[in-house]
């Protein structure tokens, strides 16, 4: 269904702004406190936090980040994921979100409603309010772009820095086809799994893939360092090629590295027992600048997905 | 200046994304932490929270809040301090912002320039961090959305409930020709004034006045009750209307109510002693409904600012 409607009386134009706020709450229902908790006053109030704070944000953008094949509800699951996924990859807990609207008038207000019931649901299952938001015309346009907030669950929040020379890299889940498959707006965003890293002392840095592992892997790999993957571990998706497990994007797993010395059969049976259900893949090493075996990916010829490129 | 180009050397495309993230945290300088606590991981790790955290959300559309005339460098202030505003009307005090960009393409890079130094001057002098934002293409459009992160100051957030029939209203400032007189972007936000109400037993509800007195004092109004507001008393800016006052909007100023009982003078008096240089007027008092003054104004005739209505 196209997000789009020439019809006044089926787009949100025909509700104005205050009945198109209350038919907002009404859609997120439970997913949303009432004020000063949730949506209705200047900000909202939360509860006090237990932990380090943690923000994030990310938006999607019609035409770019899904189209009128995509169904609205899908939509809205997507955009909370996305940043679930953000939370997960530091080992963190969602807290409360907020969410910023802009749109056309010609919106079509079913289309509205699948957007945030889709969200409401999602929020609901991962337990995160959406706690308050702004809607604002931009005429030509319809995306929306959602605040994260969450908290460090354990005595630290992994980051993308720590990974070493020696150090072995695993991901969760299988790579490529994610768009094709419906994985890009079905997948369950790896917070236990975060959390579990992040308690575990050998894990020493993590991300989560959203631009391709290729590409994606570089943020782990410090200055003077390279990454040695090879294309025989790489777990794909079935019908994925090596190249789309390294540069197809929108993966949503974690990948991480954890200490040269770690005793890998030990953690492998620990993550098992963790998560009898979420594949766990050794596919490299961190190794020295120039000490990439021959046998390795060459990762410059994959570059993943690039921001902000103009078309031919 | 057009915040666009059709050369595209002078365009963000000649960036691409990663080239083009670097520019941002070079034109935010010190007003972005250095990842983890800034830009750069997957999300941001805050030092604790003291208090109740508040969270709120604001954008700044080109073409809505803002087109060429007005300078880069106020866009970005702006968008900071229209959300600052509303942590100041919950008495709080800010912590750390996020900011969602979504652009065409061919938005100039000079202008993107101007647009993060205006945001970063405002954040130094806020001392609001921003830890963390995204960057998306989408064509046609150039947008930007806040989250800010606050916390509670004192024992309570002051919300926009809890006045009663018989409380008085005041209003910080003066009213009307934002827009004209530049107030809407060289506005200071009014945080100390806001964390002062809250300390304020006396203080019952506030709000700050984005879409015009006539409509948000209506947010203050519980059901059953009713704004006898005064045309006489409205303070306004040199060559602003009563019309203007009541419903131009973009004032950027606190509205409160005060309970029925409160000792007025000596009030007035404390206020004086603390903020000497913000106006502060009685502007009317809260009325059982079907009680309101015939002098009154008529509140419905002067409707303030509608978002998401189409034109003719």
């Amino acid at each position: 269904m196209s997000p789009f409607t020439s019809r006044p009386a089926e787009s949100v134009a025909a509700l104005g702004e205050a009945r198109l706020i209350a038919a907002i709450r009404r859609w997120l229902g439970a997913a949303s406190p009432r004020a000063p908790f949730g949506i209705g006053d200047d900000c909202a109030v939360l509860r006090p936090l237990r932990g380090r704070p943690l923000l994030t944000v990310d938006p999607v953008i019609y035409g770019r980040h899904f189209d009128a094949r995509l169904p609205a509800r899908a939509v809205g699951a997507k955009l909370l994921k996305r940043n679930l996924s953000d939370v997960a990859a530091m080992g963190g807990r969602p807290e409360a979100a907020v969410v910023a609207l802009t749109l056309d008038p010609r919106v079509r207000l079913d289309w509205l409603a699948g957007f945030y019931r889709g969200l409401a649901a999602c929020a609901r299952r991962y337990r995160v309010p959406i706690v308050g938001g702004d809607v604002a015309q931009a005429d030509g346009s319809l995306a929306a772009s959602l605040t994260l907030l969450g908290t460090v669950t354990g005595p630290r929040a992994l980051t993308r820095v720590g990974a070493r020379p020696g150090d072995h890299f695993y991901v969760t889940g299988v790579l490529g086809g994610s768009l094709r498959s419906g994985h890009h707006h079905d997948f369950q965003p790896r917070l236990a799994e975060g959390a579990w890293c992040a308690r575990r002392p050998e894990v020493r840095a993590m991300i989560d893939l959203s631009d391709g592992l290729a590409k994606d892997i570089g943020a782990l790999t410090p200055r003077g360092a390279a990454s040695a993957l090879f294309a025989a571990a790489l777990p794909r998706r079935a019908g994925a090629s090596v190249a789309a497990a390294l540069s197809e994007g929108e993966d949503y797993e974690l990948a991480f590295a954890v200490g040269a010395r770690t005793d890998r059969p030990a953690f492998e049976r620990a993550w098992v027992r963790a998560f009898p259900r979420t594949r766990l893949t050794w596919i490299g090493r961190l190794v020295r600048a120039g000490a990439v075996p021959p046998d390795a990916v060459v990762l410059a010829d994959y570059r993943g997905y690039e921001h902000l490129r103009r078309g031919p």
